[in-house]
């Protein structure tokens, strides 16, 4: 089994949080890999983390454990989990942030985490990143198998997310993400754009054919193309979409069909 | 032993300072496992640094070598040094860095860095983390005795930091630290509590009971809790206290006990 | 051979894309060290990577592979390379990324990556970061020559970056990067100051000396030293220079022989 653990959390890294999940990691497995996904979800948004998470999965190799910590209902009534979905395994809180993972798998398994043994004694409230989900994936990597962790969870949150509709001759759908680059991901999927598509549309400003890659069209213009996700992802070639057509997440993307 | 060594640093991750350490330590132990606390400190504050310092150490296992550099003195009078404190190691200036992790020990040794063997030849004058810290952390995670890293230190700097006061049916404090998510640190600790708390005051805001957890109060409501360093914490539940109470370091924290 | 892959982008941390080259790395080699330089790089700020390649190249042992990825024109025409500098490698694309730490070898071995075997299968248009270049350094790690990447290349890219150029009594240069506490590092290397300095001016603030460190002037004063990096470089010791003196990239720097 190859203990790689990733770390996606909305923890920022002023304050050593993340280094202190970090410490309890590599004292029960002094052998695990720990990959920081990113510590930058914008605090609170489970949303923002659930799409890096689907983002980054199957880049990386079968058994990698994926710890994810954005968890504004910590210490109260939201259940941790453990989640195995296609050949990777997920812990954290059962807020909704796995489930476009899980949406992408065929077949998946959760547990609660409930087994007081594989915990910190006595867990902060605050602070399950380093009390609870560290050591829960700390044990999966050591091999410590999923069915003791605890009950099954057969009812895990879902996020609703907004879905994409079919409109007279295209497809409506909107912005998801905004990354460090200012391009728009749409929740637009690759596999939707089932015809010719004639121009896409960020509101006002219309693009009049899909590309490749940036350097398709010229410098400072606006372009379409699939990203490296698999969605339809509206650029401005060497600059910023986002600040150029002042779009934030939830502005709407039409796609009109030839 | 465990070759842990973790870098605390205020040198940002734009300019590859950190890298170059790095690369120090991995030419002299390449088995030396790596892990950024954080290089996000407020440049110069040698306050912060401690704190964070004294807030993650406990979460590793024995043995970790913590390098810290935050040093605003380099190339000058001040001194370098190598603590040993509880079980753990701590390398850097001497200039108050390491007085927090000091203070919560019985017990320490520390030894002034001077044996020329140990560093890089011909240090640069601005960047010691480099050329001084680096190796020492390298050559300690490899087994060479913080005896022979030169003549003890028996005055290591101690840094002003405020101490709450008892006042009449309570005690008065201040802030010390603000983390990513605005929650307030203050510097009176869980222990310091004693006797039933009636209400816990931010200048003019009133909070009328401790609680465990965030989600104990309604969502931008104002919460005071013991956090996971264990000091009395004043955040929004779901929000930013520091952003809504405009509150900075040293702002005033009062508990009233019943 | 010390497989150490150090990966420097201008991708940012927020959005998972360098967590994807890692994953793609540790698939290919599980041994692989993985070491961040920096991801902060300005986005398409092709000379700003140059400079911390350069910067912390010398400070890696023998053998590391650095793949670096400010990639404008990714998808496009431009070639893709493996670089063999002195005893380093590096990765990446053919913009110039890469011509300072070749211009400061004597000799040096080019490759354009071609061997369809050593990338993945229909890598994406947009993200050769983690399609190509890293599972090129991957496969260097595990001990593939070089020579097997693909064609020779004779022709990379080079950057036009400013040289100084030498005036009535003394060097006119300008500041080239600004790092993370302001200071203004100049294109003027320690070994063309072969006189003695009688002032050092930045616009229209002269500095009367060379010191070796920040604190051989009082705090807040401006000071001229020569970096880490072995350039001229403008400070303010416990202050921000960039700030204080409103200076960008670019800015004027005189020195005046005594």
């Amino acid at each position: 089994m190859n203990p790689i653990i990733t770390l996606t959390t909305d923890f920022g890294t002023r304050d050593g949080f993340v280094a202190q999940m970090k410490g309890v990691i590599l004292g029960l497995n002094p052998d695990a890999r720990l990959i920081d996904v990113t510590h930058d979800i914008e605090p609170f948004s489970v949303t923002s983390g659930a799409l890096v998470l689907k983002g980054i999965s199957r880049a990386f190799p079968a058994g990698t454990i994926h710890v994810a910590v954005v968890d504004p209902g910590v210490g109260g009534e939201r259940r941790g989990m453990v989640l195995k979905a296609g050949d990777h395994y997920y812990v954290g809180p059962d807020n909704g942030l796995f489930s476009l993972v899980r949406a992408g798998e065929q077949s998946w398994h959760a547990r609660e985490i409930e087994n007081p043994q594989i915990v910190r004694a006595d867990p902060h409230p605050t602070f399950h990143g380093r009390d609870v989900f560290a050591p829960v994936a700390a044990h999966l990597s050591t091999g410590l198998r999923i069915e003791s962790m605890g009950p099954r969870l057969l009812d895990p949150v879902t996020l609703p997310i907004a879905s994409p509709r079919i409109i007279d001759r295209g497809i409506e759908g909107c912005v998801i993400h905004i990354d460090r680059f200012g391009n728009l991901t749409s929740n637009i999927e690759a596999g939707m754009l089932t015809r010719g598509v004639r121009n896409v549309a960020l509101g006002d400003v219309k693009i009049p054919r899909m590309s490749r890659f940036f350097g398709e069209v010229e410098s400072d213009e606006p372009v379409a193309l699939i990203n490296s996700f698999g969605f339809l992802e509206i650029a401005v070639n060497r600059g910023n979409a986002a600040e150029r057509f002042g779009a934030a997440e939830g502005a709407q993307v039409v796609v009109e069909f030839a």
